[in-house]
Order: structure tokens, then sequence, then C-alpha cells
């Protein structure tokens, strides 16, 4: 068969192998049905967003790397599972643990697309370039939104603090101002006021 | 706030209400867990693949356009549900259910972005663009990956016969021959001669 036929082979077990994206569960709950939101339903919303939102980023980024970035950034919980941003003990050994995961998974690929998808996974966590920083303002927003969608169904069963909030969220002005101020007067405000968000801010 | 709230404001509801597409389920079945696939599992898969697989398109695509392109494809099925591609009764009355989706959809969106997203949809309903008729590809391949991995589970449920897989697949060998030939030979044939898929094209 064709002269490629090693080259697509990789190539589909790469692709059938990060099937298993849809098997990891994250934290929060989605609006539509009783159920938490998957790796694959997230990546999928932050690249609708990035598409949608990219107007607002204060400095230019290229769509396309962003939206590659946003959609591959968790492949490598396949391997190492969702950290919850909130779970200190958790993100002990998170960062080793997703290396290992990428030194896996991105070696199916042809050595070519296998570096080109590592460096900009790399460039994610780095959170450096005006893309990443884009991309992890979508990825720190996002559940912001679901949560207010779910009446903060996620922050209560966790006990979550608004301080752990903002100091996820310490870079997401960066990214936007105008983004940070939208989140933070629709989605984290109310739920401060209503008491889904405990506020260990004040003295 | 900001000037921009009101148009913020859309942006956000939109952002929303596709949040409801991660409840819109498929036919076929995921390799990693006992569920069939969501809308939104699927539309993330086809925008990896369509990165990945870009190289093999017959036709120069311009990649951003397609990556949206697969992402908003199937928006219209969180009111008008996912029609299966082989169930001929369920398809009667499928285009009117998914344009008079569309016109509720893209319009929460400000008037730019709704129109320039539901051009994108139109422009992949008409599967006559190089962009659309590699989306169209991306969207016939990725299911019979993904029956060929699951052996075959929603092909045996359904009764699907191999004439209609190849009815489906008629324009699939346009966008790319060889990931035509590739995806005869590694997902289709071998379910044939299994058993999983009825051979119906010999007399």
């Amino acid at each position: 068969m064709s002269e490629h036929a090693d080259r697509l082979d990789r190539q589909f077990d790469f692709i059938k192998e990060i099937d298993k994206e849809k098997g990891v569960i994250r934290r929060n709950y989605i609006t539509c049905a009783d159920r938490r939101e998957t790796d694959s339903d997230h990546a999928w919303h932050l690249a609708m967003m990035t598409l949608l939102l990219r107007e607002y980023s204060d400095q230019p980024i290229d769509l396309l790397r962003t939206v590659t970035m946003v959609l591959l950034h968790d492949l490598v919980e396949i391997d190492a599972g969702d950290t919850f941003a909130y779970d200190e003990k958790a993100r002990i050994g998170q960062h080793d643990r997703e290396q290992r995961a990428a030194d896996r998974i991105f070696v199916l690929l042809p050595e070519d697309q296998a570096a080109r998808l590592r460096g900009i996974w790399e460039e994610f966590e780095a959170r450096e370039s005006a893309e990443a920083v884009f991309a992890r303002a979508m990825d720190c927003i996002q559940p912001l939104m679901l949560n207010d969608a779910t009446d903060g169904r996620a922050w209560r069963e966790h006990g979550v603090r608004l301080s752990q909030v903002l100091r996820r969220n310490a870079a997401t002005g960066s990214a936007s101002k105008e983004l940070w101020d939208y989140a933070r007067e629709r989605f984290i405000e109310p739920n401060v006021r209503n008491g889904n968000l405990i506020d260990d801010t004040k003295q």
C-alpha cells in the first residue's frame, strides 16, 4: 500500500491513543448533565473560547498556535491524571509525572510531529509566550464560568477559598485585563457574596 | 465596567450555551470507558486529526479554517440531536432541524461572529470547498477508526452494512486518496472479514 503507510500507522497509533483523554475526569461539572467534565470536553471548549475571545488578548497572538496549544495541553493527563488545581498535596510530583507522560505519548508520532507537539506543550507549560499566556487564561477562566453556571458545585464540594482562585488566576489579567475584569465581576464576586467561594482574604 | 461588557455578555452566553454539546451522545463507543462518544469528544478528536493529517489533503487547505470547521460542525446538534449516519428514517427532516438550530444558536453571538461562524458551518454543510471536503473526511474516518478499535461494537449493534459505510464515505477519497486507501485497508476490510460489517455488496 502507500509509501507513507509507516508514517500513517504512527499517526493513527497516536490518534487512537489520545482517545483516552475522553476518560480523564476533571473536578468541575458541566451544565447539561449530572456529571463532571472530561479533559476532551474541556479542551474542545477552550478551543472554541480561544477562537471567540482572541480579540481581548493584550498581546498579538498566533491564533492557530494558541488553538493547537489548548487542544493538546492536557494530553499528558492520559498518564498523569487530572491534578485538581486546588489540591496542594496532589500537585507534589505533578511536574515529573507530566514530563514522563510527555516522554511516552508524543513519541508515538513521527519524529517531526512529535517534536512540534512536544514543543507546543512545553511552551504552554513555560507560560511565557503571548500564546501560552492567553491559553493559560482560557484554561483558568473556563472553569470559573462553569463553576458559576453550576451554582459553585465543585467549589462547595471542595471548600475552595477565594485566595486559591486568585492565586491560580495571578496571570489571567496579564493575558487580558478586560477578560480578567469580566471574570472577576461575573464569575467570582457573585460566588463570594453567596458563599459558594469562601472569602479568606479579609482579616 | 468595560466598554465591551455587552459584547462579552453575548460571547459568554454563547460559550455557556455550547456547553450543551457535551451532552449530545453519538452512536459509536470510545476505547477507554464503557460509554458512547459525545459530540464534544468527537469534535476535539477531529481537530487533533486535522492538525496531524492535513499533509494528506489532495488540495491545499487553510488549516485554521478547517480546524474551526470541525470544532463547530456539530453545534446544531444541541437542538437537532445527533442523527445516526445509518438511520435513513431519522435523517428525514434533518436538514430543516439543523437550519432551525443554527438560526437559534449562532445568533447568540455578536453579529460579526455569528455571521462568520454560521458561514463556516454552511460551508461545511455544502461540502464544496477544499476545507469542507477535508473536514468531512475527518468526520467520516474518525468513527471508522473508533469502530475498528472497539471491535465494531456500534456497527454490530445496528447491523450496519458495508454498502452504507461506502456510501457515507463516497467523497472521502476525493479529500485524500491516501487516507481513504488506508482507512479501507485498516478500518473497513478487517471488519468485513470478521463479520462486524455485513457485506451486502456481492451478488
